[in-house]
Order: structure tokens, then C-alpha cells, then sequence
């Protein structure tokens, strides 16, 4: 089969390598010579736990270089889901049960909308003011020491929005929405009570959540909670209380692979780091194309850019496409392009589309 | 590629229609010539809603026959979530704020254990004294009619124990997990409150729940529901509030058009119908196999048997595998045999099983 693979930018769920797709592709009938897919054996069985499940915990352990005092929690819903849990499962942690949000984009937004149901929401920062692509003043910051947690989104998707320092809180424990960062750059778990991330932009398909959460954090949730909403049911039960989201999981774990075989996180961090700065030159070297976030903030993930017209904006989304550069189409609040550039975006791709944004300038400038 | 696929008897995730696998490893880099994967696309382009969400609703409407005035919901969450949904979302519906419950087995337990923590839960019949294989006599039910709801596990995976005709609950809303059984017969959609269902059945892989509910059931939860624990959610959203599992729901189109194009329900329920009458025909004229469960109340979807010892069930379930009929294996509560023969176990698989039972039991009876 010929075919043109397309350089998708898709904000997620998002491009996969394609190694791990002909891996998948080649694995799809019969997985290890057993005369079935891996799609068609039970999250019970020693195949499933010894060949699937434990190998991609594992090798996420060995990727972010997660401490012995942290679980590796596999949890089948999408990401929204935690919106929930975490203030069901964490306000308790002190007395006062309220949790600090920093506010920097839709994301952490809906994330402080589903909590200020559950406690007292102290909203410690807000950039809504300057439409989320600049940084406050530090005398802005409104953090609580009483505070049961910190719950803030390191990474904006619509915006194109990143923290480049985890945010000092004194010992209130960091509760970080990482869905569209996570593995892309080293980080230090010792500084998080928990991770979360959902799997549709760095780790495959959607559909799956992982959430990285110190032994000291479970234990306290609410007591209505639903049992699977409880971290501590997935903890006891090492995420395996009902049947979850097997080829999820076994796509993580090509993913992590993959991952390894490249060199780990501190060998894409480098191809990250190449990728969007490479774009932003780009933009920052064109008078046609512009980048309106704060330049300390700009995310190494999802690049956003707008050209001198709507109309100029629509017509490169197009052309784009016929030059299979898909999905670079901007989120509808905003406008623009966007370019999410995740893990599994070749620098070819970057390239491709950075030749092609000159020649779009050439003709259209 | 050369190989032998086996007839895999899994309970769940379970076994995929062939073509249905074919089909998917035929698209999985190059979905629809669009030079990306269906995995690869936003849940909220035109190509994933007019070309996988909503032929897969309308397919599944076409196939149920389910009224107007249903909603069809896709829910990214494993099953047991709903085990806490149905009782935050409907316990509401009536003053008493109470539901009842039929423990029938395993999963109708599990269910009853969750909803206990919200409500007034009256068991209204239990078949737990006979080791959940027979029917207890009708003057054991105690219905109460002011329950909110009914709930009940038509189909017990474990026990393979089977309901084949509706409980009587006069105008008390009936809630089915029919995660074992929907789409294997034709149901009468309108005499349900709701239908839930697990996809890793008779639907697809794991990590998908589907549900039908009538329009006069939702906007009833407790105050503190999670946003994405709610029906009514779904419903505003088109069960798009957040990204859910377009895999699953992929794959679950998949289904329900090698279902249509098989002819239907009604032919899918002769095959098997057929099928389990077969397999049951050979396990009760043989004096080696006895299946425990009361005739009128044997599961279609997973046929229980036992040898004349615990050391020749192991054998069986180890020869069986060395001729590539797989996962035959009992749930390790009950141990013994249980062949599942889902809609996707061809008519073939219950054929080569029956042949090797003859066989084994010559061989050791």
C-alpha cells in the first residue's frame, strides 16, 4: 500500500508515530503469535499483566524517573473526569478544605469551574485579563498557605500557553494537569502530589488517563465519592478493579517504547526544544505571521500564529491541507492557527510546514 | 502473513469479528485516504462526527429499533462506573428516593454495593442461596412501588445465568446492564428507563460505555454529581462535553455495520440462538459435562460447564488451548469451564468446541 502520510497538527487526539502505528498495524491480528489481538484478551490474564500492562508501567517509571514513594495510577475515562476527582479526593487533605487554581487558559478554567461545586476555590491567578497569553505581575499571586493543594495546567492547548518553572507553593502540595506536555521535556515528579494526563496528545489514542500521585496523597476523598473516582481504588487494586481500557494501555506502551528506543526524555526534549523554536523563529522573523504570547510563555507544544487577515488565515489552513498539512486550523475562541507540535510530530514536519508558511508568505504578502 | 487464528471462548474483553479486525488494520495508517489514522482525528471535525459518530448512533438505532424518544449516549468510562451514575442520577425520580435491586450474581451485586451508598437499596430478590444458578419462586419477589427505578443484570457473566423475559415491575423504570447480552437478541427498547451497556461484549474492545435512555429519566441527579457522572450532560453535549474515546466509538461503528450487513438483530439472535443450543445439547447428553444452571434461565452468551473433576477441568482447558480454542478457562470464583460465545465467536468456533469435547471425553470419560 502507497500512500501520502499526512504532517498532522491536530491538537489531539493527535498524530502517533507511525512506527507505532505499523507496529500496531503488523500486531492486529495475531499479538505474539497467539492467534488473537491484544484487544481480545482479558486485563486478567498473565499475557495481558506481563506483557502489556506492567512492562508500560514500568517503562513510564523509567521515563520520567518516577520516585518509589509515587503510584502509577491507569485510570479509563478522559482527562474532564479528574476535573472532579481532584477536589473530591484532595479538599480533605486540610482542615480548612479549600485549594488555590491558578487560571490560565480554558483548561485550568473548566478545571475551577467542577471544583468551586465540591469547597472553597481560592482562583490564586488569573491571566483572563490579558486573553491568557501574558504572565501577571508576581505581586498578582494570591497563593494560600492553608490551601489543601495547588492545582494549575502547565500547558494551554487553545492559547499555546506554558510554564517553563513549576510555581513555588511552600510546601501546599502541586496538583498539575500535564495532558498536553507530559513526556515531553524531563520533570522533577518529587515536586508534584499528583499528575495527571490525559493520552490523546503525547501518549496515543483517547480515552485513558494516567495520574502520577504520591502515597501520601491518597486515603482522603470524600465520602460520597464514587468508588471509581476514589485514586485510592485504583491504588488498592493496581488500576485493575474493572475492566479497563486495554488498548489504551497497550498503545501507551508502544508509546513509551518508542520513547526508549528514540533515547528517552531527555533525547525528545532536545527535538522539542529544536521543533518550536525553529517555528517561532519563523513567525518572529516575518512581519506576515504573529505569535501574541509573552515569549517566556510560549509553549513548546501548541504554536499559535495569525496572519494579517482572517481571510488569510482560512487560505492557509487550506492550501496547508493541500499540501498535507493537516489540521493546523486554529480553535474557533480564538482564531488563527495553531500548530500542536506533540512528541510524535517529526521535525521534518516542522520543517515542511516552515517552508511552506515562506512560500505562503511570498505569494500572499 | 500466514497464521491460525484461534476461537477465542474470553468473557471479556472478548473476540472480534475477523473481517471487522481486517477492516481496521486495513485503515489504521490510512483512514478514508485522509493520510492520517481515525485515532488521529479531533472528536470535532466534520470527517469524526459525519463519518464515525453518528452513522455509529444512527446504526445503532437502525439495529435496536430504539424509539424517538431515547437518547443514545456514549459514556468514556469502563462499566462499573455506572454502577455509581445509576443510583446519583435516578434515586431522585421518586420521593422515597429508594430503588430495587435483583442480586442475580456477581455484577447485579457489585451494582447493589455501590448504590447502597447513596440510597434506600431494597434487594428485592436474591438467588445468592442457590449459588446463583437457579431462579427463586415468584412469591420471593418483593417489589416496592415506589422505588425510583428497578435495577437488573439481565445477562450474569459468571454464573451464566440469563433472564429471557422483562421483570414485571408495573410502571417502575427499568435499568438493564445488558454489558453481556445487548445486541445478541432483539429487546423492547420502550419497556426500558435505560439500557447500559459495557463495548467489551458484543461492542468492541474495552473502555466505551453505551447507553439508551429515555428523555424523561435525566435532569434527576444529586447536587453533587461529577458534571461527566451526569446523563444530562451527555445529553446536552451529544456526548461531546469532553474527548471521548473515538477509538472505541470507531470500532463500535464497526460493529454495528458488520451487524447490519450480517442481516440484523433478528439473524445475529438465530446464530445464536443456535449456537448455545448446541453447545448445551452436547454438555446434557454427555454424563461427563453438567452445566448447574436451570434450564429456563441459561445464558446464551456464556455456557458454564464442569467435568468430573477440578484436575480434568484443567486438562480441558489445556488440550483445548493446544488445539486453538482459547480463554475457556471458569471465573476463578466458581472455576470449571465457561465457554463465551458472544456475537463474535463464529457459528464455526462452537462447532470445532463441541468436536473436542467428544474427543477429550473419549479420550478421559
Amino acid at each position: 500500500m502507497t500512500f501520502h502520510r499526512a504532517y498532522n497538527f491536530c491538537a489531539g487526539p493527535a498524530t502517533i508515530p507511525e512506527v507505532v502505528l505499523e507496529r500496531v498495524r503488523e500486531e492486529l491480528l495475531n499479538w505474539k503469535g497467539r492467534g488473537s489481538s491484544f484487544m481480545e484478551i482479558s486485563h486478567r490474564s498473565t499475557d495481558f499483566l506481563k506483557l502489556v500492562f506492567e512492562p508500560a508501567r514500568e517503562n513510564l517509571k523509567k521515563l520520567l524517573n518516577i520516585p518509589e514513594d509515587y503510584h502509577i495510577l491507569f485510570i479509563t475515562t478522559g482527562t474532564s473526569h479528574q476535573f472532579a476527582m481532584v477536589p473530591l479526593n484532595f479538599l480533605n487533605l486540610k482542615p480548612h478544605k479549600s485549594a488555590d487554581y491558578l487560571h490560565t487558559g480554558v483548561w485550568s478554567g473548566k478545571a475551577i469551574n467542577e471544583a468551586k461545586r465540591y469547597g472553597n476555590i481560592n482562583v490564586a491567578l488569573s491571566t483572563e485579563n490579558n486573553q491568557f497569553t501574558k504572565m501577571c505581575s508576581p505581586n498578582e499571586l494570591k497563593l494560600d498557605s492553608n490551601a489543601s493543594y495547588l492545582h494549575y495546567t502547565p500547558n494551554e492547548t487553545i492559547h499555546g500557553f506554558q510554564f517553563h518553572t513549576i510555581p513555588e507553593t511552600h510546601n501546599v502540595p502541586i496538583i498539575a494537569d500535564m495532558s498536553s506536555e507530559i513526556l515531553s521535556r524531563p520533570i522533577e515528579v518529587s515536586r508534584y502530589g499528583m499528575i495527571y494526563a490525559g493520552t490523546q496528545k503525547n501518549i496515543g489514542p483517547s480515552g485513558l488517563t494516567i495520574a502520577i500521585i504520591h502515597k501520601n496523597m491518597a486515603g482522603f476523598a470524600n465520602a460520597l465519592t464514587p468508588t471509581l473516582y476514589q485514586y485510592q481504588t485504583y491504588i488498592d487494586s493496581g488500576s485493575l478493579y474493572h475492566t479497563p481500557n486495554t488498548f489504551g494501555i497497550y498503545m501507551a506502551g508502544c508509546i513509551f517504547e518508542w520513547l526508549l528506543n528514540l533515547g528517552g526524555i531527555s533525547e525528545i526534549a532536545k527535538i522539542n526544544q529544536r521543533k518550536s523554536q525553529k517555528l517561532y523563529d519563523a513567525i518572529d522573523h516575518s512581519s506576515f505571521y504573529r505569535n501574541p504570547v509573552q515569549k517566556e510563555f510560549r509553549s513548546q507544544m501548541n504554536v499559535i500564529y495569525y496572519l494579517p487577515t482572517v481571510e488569510l488565515d482560512q487560505l492557509f489552513v487550506k492550501e496547508a491541507q493541500n499540501n498535507h498539512l493537516i489540521n493546523l486550523k486554529g480553535h474557533k475562541s480564538i482564531g488563527g492557527i495553531r500548530a500542536s507540535i506533540y512528541n510524535a510530530m517529526p521535525e521534518k514536519g516542522v520543517d515542511v510546514l516552515i517552508e511552506f508558511m515562506q512560500e505562503f508568505e511570498r505569494k500572499y504578502g
